[in-house]
């Protein structure tokens, strides 16, 4: 099939980690999301959501071209310091006070974009570990926007800025 | 409530229009996102949507702040016209040779979003009325980015723009 030549072209150096993303839907979008945009990876809790009905729906076969890594979430600290070690950039995507706006926010090329939990969000721990926190700014009554969508507005952002950079 | 406060301020100029959306979670999505960017309006095709166990699940009642109007599908080529007439832009969001890439297209303030169904995308008539197509680079095998995503990956550009216009 002419789609399948495209598996071994460049992938972006960008890492989608949604080890604390629990919602099956939510983890089917964001492989959907990756593997359209050839992620270089993304980061779930565990391999059983690749097999989950909701997961299979949402994700229309993406996960067998999109490279998946596991990293349970309680892993989630030594995951942080891997990727800095290997000269990634780890950014946490969330509201805070403390965050940069999205638009605002100058990507590395060599990214590893951290996402929250449902409800909770990003650990204020893991906050901390991470080089940079960036949020969406947003204006509405509904607290804030799903996971997935946060996850694929970023990464818009950063593939638009390494189109021009 | 405070977040009631924020009903009578000022809602952005754009118009998401997912009256060819027929999967009730991402109509459910769409409104989540509308309702966060306090868009102007979100059309669907019909008012029995709103009440989906579905749609609401996914909504998070972000149908209560967001303006929604109804426009079945097959009255789409009036309602078009009608934007048209009140100097909105109509832009369809989707695939197509002639599209002009999301990041290079500048958006006027004053803009009626056109997403596709689900599958189908939007049928070539309606495409030859909107005034530009705009589609979103991708590169993976999975064929498209999930029409809730792309609507809110597309409205994401549009806002950035305005605030930085």
């Amino acid at each position: 099939m002419a789609s399948r030549s495209l598996h071994s072209s460049r992938r972006h150096p960008l890492t989608l980690c949604a080890s604390l993303v629990q919602n099956p839907m939510n983890l089917g979008a964001l492989c959907r999301t990756a593997e359209v945009w050839r992620l270089q990876e993304l980061v779930v809790s565990n391999a059983d959501i690749l097999t989950d009905r909701d997961f299979r729906k949402v994700a229309v076969s993406a996960d067998q071209w999109q490279p998946i890594r596991i990293c349970p979430s309680d892993r989630l600290p030594d995951w942080i310091t891997q990727q800095q070690q290997q000269g990634l950039t780890v950014i946490a995507l969330t509201r805070h006070p403390q965050a940069i706006a999205l638009p605002q926010f100058t990507f590395p090329a060599q990214t590893a974009l951290l996402l929250g939990r449902e409800l909770t969000g990003i650990p204020a721990a893991l906050i901390r570990q991470c080089d940079a926190v960036v949020e969406i700014p947003q204006w509405g009554c509904v607290e804030s926007l799903n996971v997935a969508t946060a996850g694929a507005i970023a990464t818009y952002e950063y593939l638009r800025q390494q189109a021009t950079s």
